[in-house]
């Protein structure tokens, strides 16, 4: 293990930070509120990054190890240190409840243990737990990658660490400029959004936070009630087709720029995506209507939001959903799993990766049937090889292992099987809001410490897709050898 | 596709199954009851199995496919003349509601929709119901495959179809040799047990009846509060341990029956399910204690019942486990996933199962940590071949996709999440008893017919491994070529 280039990584992503920081403390003093509970967590991070940078290590070479050591361990320090402004600030005077949310924020959880969001002199806060989202949306890995320079050839193992999901299309041969590509796109993406939400009506500050929370596909909101705060049904839809936009593979934005349309046209995972978000959106219309009444618009518009912000694990909220009929919650549980595209802002399991594992099923099948016939596995119109379809298949399995241990482990708090069950999937596919006792209009507050610290892992985990985080925990990475 | 073959064969088990009826008859003339529900059942599958079974087909070949076909229909068509007497009786009038009894007798699942299940006359009919725990407790393939001379080589593909779960030692080489051998240990510990029963203080309808259910690890019972009801403790710790015996991979009984003692310690899979039933009762034991207090030896008493009729996929009950705190019950949702051990009668995932899934998933991690070093999985200590790993990790997906969508499906109904979750993973484990609505103390009655349908059917695809189930409702199968 490379100690040192790993801690001169760590050192350059903290000096990031402290800039970023820049940015929540000038709209803290635009609203005329304090400005320290910033610049002293800018002054802590100066003082632990600073020896860690300052002398370039000679052996810059990393392997897959540490490449994953150093992702998974990137986004501890980032929380470990972002979480002090909600500290300092007296917002969250926990330590341990402003770390939960702010891994929530830069994982773009959107879990959250506050009571009550809004109140006064937290312009500037508030602005900061948005941007954790908007920050941790494309990794802080992107970022070292497109800033930090000459990795050379070992940058492919982070990369492998890092973008979501089991494909990886080669879109340009250099990974830095991939990475400035796809950070052009979100940062672009953004820009729209924020115009589209301001022409709805929006003032500048609300506009931004929200479109953040909406491109991490977070879903932190600065309103007690959510988006459904707005009562403003045109910017609910500027959010929910952006949340969707946003669960979209953003090679297919790349190839949408080329002009490859044919590329954009073959590609299943993005069919997928958007035949599930139509079919859950009908399913839970109907029901809901039918159910509960209502103007049929308005439901919806409702069914809309709410499968868009679950499907692309963002976590927003317009209604309580966890008053909706039994169906339709069940649907918003199986969508929470699902998730979105591969090399999306979004967490869950994503599409592609549920393609592959239902074709490998139907392989299964066929072989009893069929045994002599041959049995190629394809995706978006590519052979997908056995590795790939084995490594899903093992993915899923360590997943679900994971969900019903930190179930088990969480249900000593002696809540309901399904506050437990969704928590931690809210958790572990970064979403926020599960059902029940942590259902959009309530939080994770009444937690113990101990689950809110496993449910903090898990939106780590699920986050960083599971692996970086287990070798950073297994004693084997530690060893020498 | 051997259709005559497998009409034929179909024939043998129906002309069994009127021959198994003679008993529940005998015992309802026994109490003063009328055998005629049973004599017209009898009837009916005699005249529909003579013409299958006049002429024995020249052509006795079969196939994996046809394997597999023949193991699911034999099933259902038991299954489908077995729920007559409950119609004829007027014990259960509607077809659909017998048929869900009948499935979830042969099954070996014990949910039932029978919402109190004492009641004049219906000793011979209540004993039918737990006897077809007993017959489908070790398949009916080891009666075809032990009354059927002479299916020669193509009988172990019946076997793969059949013996629950991934391992299959070969005990002796000939397979009708291995049934026999089976079937006697099976016979052999239900006498013995039953003789347990009586000694302490049961009569012996009531021996023999909860000997059947549990022999089959099937958990019908013949009161209305299942083994509760009886009030006697010292039954209960017999029930308990028999339970745990008949989760036992008969594999092992076989072993210690030659004295080879050193098969028996070295099996991997017998001391991981000890080990699970150990730790699962002192968790339930001490958290009930705290929680709701009483004396601690009933507590233990009732953790032990409770660990070893889930995990033995069994389904009796003492207590209302549905009012434990909450870390108890997710103990006890995930005994309802593990299962008992592989080759056994108890149905689940099977833990060796688990046992493969968990150590390809440990090979995963370790391959990113020392890519070059060398892998092997071995179970029992033996090297399991990666072929087996693959499939054991496909059924696990295949099976997590069928129980989300049943849960989906039957949510429809407008149960609460736990109930209809666990009225799913109490089907397709074959259990019996889940939670919430479908709690131990209540049963699947309210359910819609669709719903009880899809249920039945998952009983089905949880008893057969999935697979053959599936290649039954396979259009492909059907196809010729």
């Amino acid at each position: 293990m490379n100690y040192r280039m790993i801690g001169y990584l760590l050192g350059i992503i903290l000096m990031i930070e402290a800039v970023l920081l820049l940015l929540p403390m000038l709209v803290a003093l635009i609203y005329g509120e304090s400005a320290l509970p910033f610049l002293f967590t800018i002054a802590i991070i100066l003082a632990v990054s600073l020896p860690l940078i300052i002398f370039k290590p000679k052996n810059i070479k990393i392997y897959t190890k540490d490449g994953f050591v150093c992702v998974a361990s990137a986004w501890i320090v980032m929380s470990v240190f972002g979480a002090l402004p909600f500290v300092f600030s007296g917002v969250i005077p926990n330590y341990i409840d402003a770390l939960f949310e702010t891994v929530s924020g830069f994982t773009t959880t959107g879990a959250s243990i506050m009571t009550a969001i809004e109140g006064p002199s937290r312009m500037g806060i508030l602005f900061w737990r948005s941007f954790t989202h908007w920050i941790g949306g494309m990794g802080v890995l992107v970022f070292m990658l497109a800033l930090l320079p000459s990795t050379g050839g070992q940058a492919i193992y982070l990369m492998r660490a890092e973008v979501p999901g089991p494909t990886k299309d080669k879109l340009v041969p250099k990974m830095r400029q991939t990475a400035l590509i796809l950070y052009a796109i979100y940062f672009v993406l953004t820009l729209i959004m924020t115009a589209a939400l301001m022409f709805c009506g929006m003032n500048i500050y609300h506009a931004f936070v929200n479109a953040f929370a909406t491109a991490g596909t977070g879903g932190f909101s600065v309103l007690n009630n959510s988006i459904g705060g707005y009562n403003n049904p045109a910017a609910e839809w500027v959010i929910a087709i952006f949340m969707v936009i946003f669960g979209v593979n953003f090679n297919v934005y790349f190839f949408i720029l080329i002009k490859r349309w044919r590329e954009v046209l073959k590609n299943e995972e993005l069919r997928t995506f958007l035949l599930i978000v139509a079919a859950a959106t009908c399913v839970i219309s109907v029901n809901i209507f039918m159910e509960m009444g209502g103007p049929i618009g308005e439901r919806i518009r409702q069914a809309f939001f709410q499968v868009s912000t679950i499907i692309s694990t963002t976590g927003f909220s317009t209604v309580d959903f966890n008053l909706w009929p039994s169906l339709s919650k069940t649907v918003l549980i199986i969508l929470m799993v699902t998730g979105a595209c591969a090399g999306s802002t979004a967490g869950g399991l994503k599409i592609s990766r549920i393609l592959i594992l239902l074709k490998t099923m139907l392989r299964e099948i066929r072989k009893i049937l069929r045994p002599r016939s041959v049995n190629i596995i394809k995706l978006n119109g590519e052979t997908v090889d056995v590795r790939t379809c084995h490594a899903a298949t093992s993915y899923f399995a360590i997943y679900v292992v994971l969900i019903a241990m930190t179930t088990l482990l969480i249900s000593i708090d002696d809540f309901g099987f399904e506050s437990n069950l969704t928590a931690v999937l809210a958790c572990i596919n970064n979403i926020g809001p599960g059902f029940a006792e942590v259902g959009p209009m309530s939080n994770f507050s009444d937690f113990s410490y101990f689950s809110k610290i496993l449910l903090t892992l898990n939106m780590l985990i699920g986050r960083l897709e599971i692996m970086p985080v287990i070798i950073l925990l297994s004693p084997f990475a530690w060893k020498k050898h």
